[in-house]
């Protein structure tokens, strides 16, 4: 269902009215009232009939008029009764203010899901329970009680009050943007992150979306939603909970699981979202790309007055992968003409005291800047807006003149300013006016790296191609009759885990280059295998219940020779048996040592948060000690698969070092796509491991795979469908 | 010659007095009169004969009274005849604001040179040239003509003007600190960087020395005075020029080479100097150091009104190696006493509303925290500030009293308290009083974090290793009268590069393990020598004019028997006549195959900035993909060979991986021990190159070596001595 009636309200019930001005159910009113809200106001309280001059009811469905949404502001023991109450006037959505739901444990989870029954049975859509609330600053529908919030064009969603306070606060004082919709996900109960995220996409005032998520109930469904969304206009994040402080200190107020992994991280850019991980640069980047156009070359030009802020400056942009380009050689005369003659007019461009007298100077480089094809975007660093203040005060004339001109340059040339200022907390008017031109202006030299740092950033996921592949999770990989039997089997035995000869099969089946093994019974069989096979072999224990065979001492490598091979064979089934008396053991697979190569490792398992999820590494060191691995949302495609390679720092040893020759890079491409393809083909699969995988200089060798499934009752449910 | 009267002056003469207001002579002497600087102020300008009152004089000679200091604001030609005038007058200390010097090139090099020439001989200290001046705030000696800078206790030395003027701003908007004296110091030429931090370290009022460097031209010095600096007061330093833009930039301000290179920062660490890598953290750094004692167990509590701002505090604490310690059951229980049922008081501790009605909680807890032994220092982050403001006006006066019993709490229990307020820049009285109270406020939560992560970081600095080892460049290493020998015949006969043996030799009569070869002129020799040493042998061309063996295909691994190293040696003396024709080939180096092991490098050379310095790595892919490797200014101490080691992420592998028993890190100390010695005892070495190094599980070997010597004339100069 649309949150139309939820998010544009045009009736709100307040239960828990209240003329107690510190109670939320008096604020709430006073807010709506004071602000010009233009729907209907119902207060709901049996104590009284009138609050703050409106006729009070004693319950939703005693109210005369429609009512669409109710703030329930009772405590949390109350809400399924008012629910089923909403529920009898046909009340399209609440928000539930209270804590004590799921977020403090079993008994609060049983009474959420009391509630979820009675939103479910009455089709109420449900904000929260948990949260600060909801406003839509477009019709002053205030459902938070925080007066004066600034109107404008950013979406605000996130899931502390605190964050959401510290964000208004931070546009009222430091800007002159404003929001559309504030929304306080809170548990998430029923309306989830990527319903409120597709709503905002399709609203046309709101221009970026801004969030604060310490973690989600359906990662794969707001990826796919985020993926639509960033196509249309920019998404910014923050994620905290990484470390395991901040995780005990996020689980204690939010029903999801917390954790801001690597695979949380790469699932967000993937879908074109802007990642922040310092909090002070969270509104300055919505603020930023709701304001101004991204930058389609990466190419910064830093345009200063003195020397410490532009090296900072170049510094900080570079540490942000955006290149600061040498100008054209008719653009540098061009500013020589203009400047002193100890100016530098390469880039970053210092007017070296060029604008001491005239800070107009300041349009006028800003023009010969942008009109060098080279530079997609513009960063004035220093005293600009000081220049009034600090020398004469006629020079502030100049500086607002210098405003006028550059605003307007921003809409006509459609490349973006941003300035920082030293003067910024000093608030001159010209500061002000490139404001009002869509200039965003920060006191903060690194906040104003990061907030053109985004518009190039989005600039190039635009122009990349994650930003022109869909993100599809559901590719319509089947299963193969023989690997579904190989499961059922599986399951049938009331196992879990894949013996290896099971997981090679399967491999097998969708094309892996699994070495061909023999499972033998006997030494002699052992031996006649290894024989046929030629060259050496390794032994390895085959025992549903030793899962990890070298633990057992169950692995012989580098084996040649009838009687090596007899002997091994009895010297690993002694092993086991030591291990474990009463194991059952189906015999010992022989297989071919293959020939050398890099040595990687491919796993994939459920992620909490978006479902299935690839792992790639090289193998030994680089993952044991440097954990140079990178990870992907499942399903992946071709260019993806082949830039989790790239993504490890160690990739190059694929290449060859040292005069080696390059390894099968395709191979191993085609291998995480098999990868890929079983896991969608198989949902009952929990885990998969594939280590170690031998690339050759041509093709590959898994040696080594293990594969577990879901317990037998979760199998089908937990699927990669989209 | 101490700084004494250049930054104590007792009298100034202002050279280029003004009644121009937009002057530096005119704004000088009119900032020393009205701020009330009670030394004699003496104009010079020929054309005038009364500037603001004060008689004008013709010449600095002509000035009746003694003068300290002579501020020169005339153009850069014009400073060599006025320091001669000077001089005649027995000037002490100069500051000289032109630009036009070494900054600009070879013409202004040479202009410095003179003014070092004329200072010099005149016995006249000089600050610059290309510096925005001089302050000492704590006589009001205010020769930047920045008026109304705030008095304090921090002493500010920088390399930009534009930074001093940020940081002096950021102090008087944000904080109740000040400075004791700023110092621009421009080019450098005369008094150096070292020099003003040994005069800092002295100052009693000065209890924090906060720097900007984009390049120095006496680092060892500096680290020295660094080191004893820091064991009586911190040193926060800002070093930009790290990209290759920002260099560009960085250079054409400074006379000196820029680049924060990994070497600069390990070496300022070393020295016991927080390194600041965002300028947003630089001045709050220093104000929370120059405010609040050291952490000295690394462990801190977060104190919270909302659960976002700790959950971001946890993690960023956490990213800076900060603990967030449990707390003591008895503490958790006294917590939960006058908390909500709902409050966290694990750590973080959020008190879930409990001082919604009477903030004076706050200090109620932080007594409660403060008194737990496992707390080092507290965070308060939320809304502490903003309750008189968010819920009424009667709330501010409860904020105002636990600012009272907080800034107490400092003194008494000598732990840190640092606060983030989100009604910062709302300047609520209760947050004056905290900085009162020497407690630092912080609107940002990233900044607040830093601000208090860095007193961790200093305790750790004081309680650790490197405070208590002292940081001496001149350990007295003798060159034998061997080593010396082969240096001489090197340059003797025109080389600066050392043949392999040579090198070898020279690491041998130091102790180092270097392999045992022989120098074949003949096949026959070879074979004869390989049989000698049995096993397999490599060869290696042997020739002054092949500096690079490989490239020659100069040599040969894994030869064995009489027949294949004759053949070798034949293939080789060819290979070497094909690369170049009239190569001088002294014979093929026969070297012993050497057991496997961890190959690993060790490099030495000669850095701008800090002198010799050497680097450490694993060998192969880790340093030429990873680029895993550590750096340290020479000389070094066994344990700090040890923790050069353990700075690689790849050091575990020495320590064996996969049941691989350890490999001998004892006599790789000592190998870099040796390095240290023989670049101390020979200052003629200009590099030093073991690659590769193979460490055994029982000793190691260096398998080849390369020393480069500096040309002779520069030998004796550029050495490592203190």
């Amino acid at each position: 269902m649309s949150l139309e009636h939820v998010l544009n309200a045009r009736s709100v019930a307040v239960v828990g009215a209240s003329k107690v001005p510190t109670k939320r159910g008096y604020q709430t009113i006073r807010t709506l009232l004071d602000e010009g809200y233009e729907g209907a106001i119902y207060p709901v309280n049996p104590k009284e009939s009138r609050i703050m001059g409106l006729a009070c009811h004693t319950a939703v469905s005693k109210i005369p008029g429609d009512v669409d949404v109710a703030l329930i502001a009772t405590p949390a023991r109350t809400v399924p009764a008012i629910l089923e109450d909403c529920g009898k006037k046909g009340v399209k959505g609440a928000v539930i203010l209270a804590t004590g739901f799921g977020e403090t444990g079993a008994t609060g989870k049983a009474l959420e899901n009391r509630v979820l029954e009675a939103a479910g049975s009455n089709h109420i859509r449900l904000i929260g329970p948990n949260t600060s609330g909801m406003m839509n600053l477009k019709d002053n529908l205030n459902l938070v009680g925080l007066k004066d919030s600034p109107r404008g064009d950013i979406a605000l969603l996130t899931q502390s009050g605190n964050m959401a306070l510290t964000l208004i606060t931070e546009a009222k004082l430091k800007s002159r943007k404003g929001f559309t919709y504030y929304v306080g996900v809170g548990n998430e109960a029923d309306i989830r992150f990527h319903e409120y995220l597709e709503f905002f996409r399709n609203d046309p005032d709101t221009r970026a979306i801004l969030m604060y998520v310490e973690g989600m109930r359906d990662g794969r469904k707001f990826l796919q939603t985020a993926y639509k969304t960033t196509e249309k206009k920019p998404v910014v994040l923050l994620k905290s909970g990484r470390s395991s402080t901040g995780k005990r200190s996020a689980g204690s107020h939010t029903g999801a699981l917390a954790g801001m992994s690597r695979v949380a991280k790469g699932a967000f850019e993937r879908a074109g979202i802007i990642v922040i991980e310092n909090s002070d640069e969270l509104f300055p980047a919505a603020e930023s790309l709701s304001s101004l156009p991204p930058i389609r070359n990466n190419r910064i030009a830093i345009l200063a007055d003195g020397g410490g802020h532009a090296t900072i400056a170049a510094d900080t942009l570079t540490d942000l992968g955006v290149q600061i380009p040498e100008l054209e050689k008719k653009t540098q005369d061009k500013l020589r003409a203009i400047l002193p003659g100890g100016a530098a007019v390469r880039n970053p461009i210092d007017v070296a005291g060029g604008t001491d007298d005239n800070p107009a100077i300041f349009a006028d480089c800003a023009r010969i800047i942008l009109n060098d094809p080279n530079v997609g975007g513009l960063l004035i660093v220093g005293l600009f807006g000081g220049y009034g203040i600090r020398f004469a005060a006629s020079l502030a004339m100049m500086e607002e003149d210098a405003a006028h001109q550059m605003g307007k340059m921003v809409r006509r040339y459609k490349k973006a300013i941003v300035v920082h200022s030293l003067y910024n907390s000093e608030k001159p008017h010209s500061l002000d006016l490139l404001r009002y031109y869509d200039i965003p202006v920060f006191g903060s030299l690194d906040v104003a790296c990061k907030s053109i740092g985004v518009l190039a950033q989005y600039g190039r996921y635009l122009k990349g191609y994650h930003a022109k592949t869909n993100f599809v999770f559901n590719w319509g990989a089947k299963a193969k009759p023989d690997g579904r039997k190989i499961i059922d089997t599986v399951y049938r035995q009331g196992r879990t885990a894949l013996l290896e000869p099971e997981a090679k099969r399967l491999l097998g089946l969708h094309g892996a280059a699994v070495t061909r093994d023999v499972l033998a019974g006997t030494a002699q069989e052992a031996a006649d295998a290894a024989a046929v096979m030629g060259g050496k072999v390794a032994l390895k224990i085959a025992s549903p219940d030793i899962l990890h065979k070298s633990d057992a001492k169950g692995v012989l490598l580098n084996l040649s020779g009838k009687e090596k091979v007899k002997k091994a064979f009895r010297e690993i089934i002694k092993n086991a048996r030591t291990f474990k008396a009463d194991a059952r053991i189906e015999g010992v697979l022989v297989c071919p040592m293959v020939q050398t190569g890099v040595e990687v490792i491919i796993g994939t398992k459920i992620d909490d948060q978006f479902g299935p999820v690839i792992m790639y590494g090289l193998g030994g060191v680089m993952v044991e000690i440097l954990k140079d691995v990178s990870f992907r949302v499942l399903p992946i495609t071709r260019l993806t698969a082949r830039m989790m390679i790239e993504d490890t720092k160690s990739h190059p040893i694929l290449d060859g070092v040292r005069g080696d020759t390059p390894h099968d890079k395709k191979a191993l491409i085609n291998l995480l796509l098999t990868c890929s393809e079983i896991i969608e083909a198989y949902p009952q699969i929990e885990e998969m491991d594939l280590n170690p995988v031998i690339v050759h200089h041509e093709g590959l060798s898994v040696v080594d795979a293990r594969i577990l499934l879901k317990p037998s009752g979760d199998a089908e449910k937990g699927g990669p469908a989209a």
